[in-house]
């Protein structure tokens, strides 16, 4: 149905800056894209806009899709998800209203803005897009295994949802930090409206997902890096397969693995333990070495949120000691994170 | 586009019998679609039918697709792939013949019947159907991961193209002529034509690939066996992710190892050695353990084809010896086959 209207998403860039949409939410746990660009795109964000009736703030300035236009928004990007995925009625009139103001909408819900009839119709009328970061770009090849030129570094977990795309934002902001020429790629829908582009690796067909990875990392100079977002685990019950994918076409010369302290099971999955930390170091750089034999593992992003300070150091510390690794919380930074970057680099 | 016409594939089975469709075919490599339907189904093809100035034969009585129709056909298959996977021009007037005399037409390439406008409407005016195997069924789920009853073996290949489809299918036979309840489980294009039902796990979105594997081989009878056709291999550069879904998702309790005497590089990926077995066997139980603790390897298929009898008893005799394992070639059957087929059962 989508390919019957000119409002298709672009394989390109996305039209930035954004203006938040933060719909009629009142519970500031559905609004985790929104706050994602917030905390990553900041110096891509001129303000928000919700429902009337919405309780949850980004802390950017409130404004109406007309005054961000005037700021200089290009697109107006549903922050929120909503239980299901799907999108009420209630946002249509507001949806509209931006693409009325000369805003493009996009979207990274399962729900696709392109497939409701109403926003086709004003997105044509006003020469607007409407742009689902879930739907991979056509054409994409099977993966070659050719070895790519530059420097890659992938964040693989022990579970979903515990860092990996805070990790590799982090990683890539400190290597840039560092005067290094570095790039974030996204592989999912959160990431993507972060970096402004990517490819949502959950959404594309099987036999062409390790031929996707290799086009997310292209080719590059000798001293680029790209610091790439894991998606899943390689002992996720679900999604080992999309990891997997993602681990050979990225041929990551260096992983990070990402843990959340405390987690025992896999989410949603309580009939599966969790897999050790050096369970999933072992497993990354045995099936990794494939496409890239240099694989090494620098050290373990752990995720302390819910510690306290001396909690968090003491939690950190025991890994280092017992794996004889790196360890730290991108997220309290400091000195632990440094030389967690310092073994990236090394 | 193709959830405009009422001509889609339906997710159960197949319309059977089969009247093999040969096109203009002169090379005999590219009808293995109807050699395998011969060779497996034969039961359930009446004829074959082919352009004039083919010369592809598989030894099934010609007959026209009306004269089919009066043998009992249900559909007519394309029992062939060109290069590129296209549909020529000087197929469709008999394509639209067979849909003239009532027969479906059933399709496993990559270039879909149902995008095909001239056969849409010849479809729609006479009420049948285009039935296109590379489209997975609607709404797949996402794996549970949960343990199901019953009893599974999957094949797995050091490579693609090897014989895990051949080796599944006659393991199926071997464990049914031994008076046990099996069904052979198509995870491919060949293998659903020939079971008349399946789901084409390289066309699956990859989040829900594990999930499709799931509902290939679903709740049986304690003593029931599903034999699930395997895909690529756990080591491939472009296809592993597949590999390990379906290893996921199918949860094994046997695995057979499926090799080709005498490859030493991934197919079309020269710069790839070709996993040892050992590895192969390793990997496939460490990985497969996940979500089935209990699985084991029962042995080695090996392709022997061009050796001779004397050479190939070597071969797998070497095989056998350096690994402890049996080791046969189903399609020279004999006592090692018999002895493989004990130890899948054992």
């Amino acid at each position: 149905m989508s390919n019957a209207v000119p409002v298709l998403r672009e394989p390109d860039a996305l039209p930035q800056p954004y203006l938040l949409f933060l719909g009629d939410t009142t519970e500031p746990g559905y609004a985790k894209t929104a706050f994602g660009l917030r905390d990553w795109a900041g110096e891509r964000c001129v303000g928000e806009y919700a429902c009337a009736g919405a309780s949850v703030s980004t802390g950017l300035p409130a404004m109406t899709p007309a005054q961000a236009r005037l700021a200089g928004a290009r697109a107006m990007v549903i922050g929120v998800a909503n239980p299901g995925g799907r999108i009420p009625g209630a946002w249509l009139p507001l949806l509209i209203e931006a693409l009325q103001a000369g805003l493009d909408l996009v979207g990274g819900m399962h729900a696709r803005l392109s497939g409701i009839e109403s926003l086709r119709n004003v997105a044509l009328a006003h020469g607007r897009r409407l742009i689902d970061v879930r739907e991979p770009p056509p054409g994409l090849p099977v993966a070659s295994g050719r070895k790519r030129s530059g420097k890659r570094l992938l964040t693989v977990g022990t579970d979903c949802a515990l860092g990996k795309k805070y990790t590799a934002l982090a990683l890539a902001r400190a290597f840039r930090s560092r005067g290094l020429d570095a790039d974030f790629r996204a592989s999912g829908q959160t990431g993507i409206l972060i970096a402004g582009e990517g490819i949502p690796m959950d959404a594309v067909v099987a036999d062409f997902a390790a031929g996707a990875a290799e086009l997310l990392s292209p080719d590059a100079e000798p001293g680029h890096w790209d610091v790439i977002e894991g998606q899943g685990s390689l002992s996720h019950p679900a999604y080992a397969g999309v990891s997997l994918a993602l681990l050979h076409g990225s041929q990551p010369d260096v992983v990070v693995v990402c843990h959340a302290h405390g987690r025992e099971h896999v989410l949603g999955h309580p009939h599966y333990r969790l897999p050790t930390l050096e369970d999933t170091i072992d497993l990354a750089l045995r099936l990794g070495s494939r496409t890239n034999p240099a694989i090494r593992c620098a050290g373990v992003s752990l995720n302390t949120a819910g510690l306290d300070e001396a909690e968090a150091q003491r939690a950190m510390g025991e890994i280092a000691a017992r794996l004889g690794l790196h360890v730290a919380d991108p997220m309290r930074g400091g000195e632990p994170f440094a030389r967690l970057v310092d073994a990236c680099l090394a």
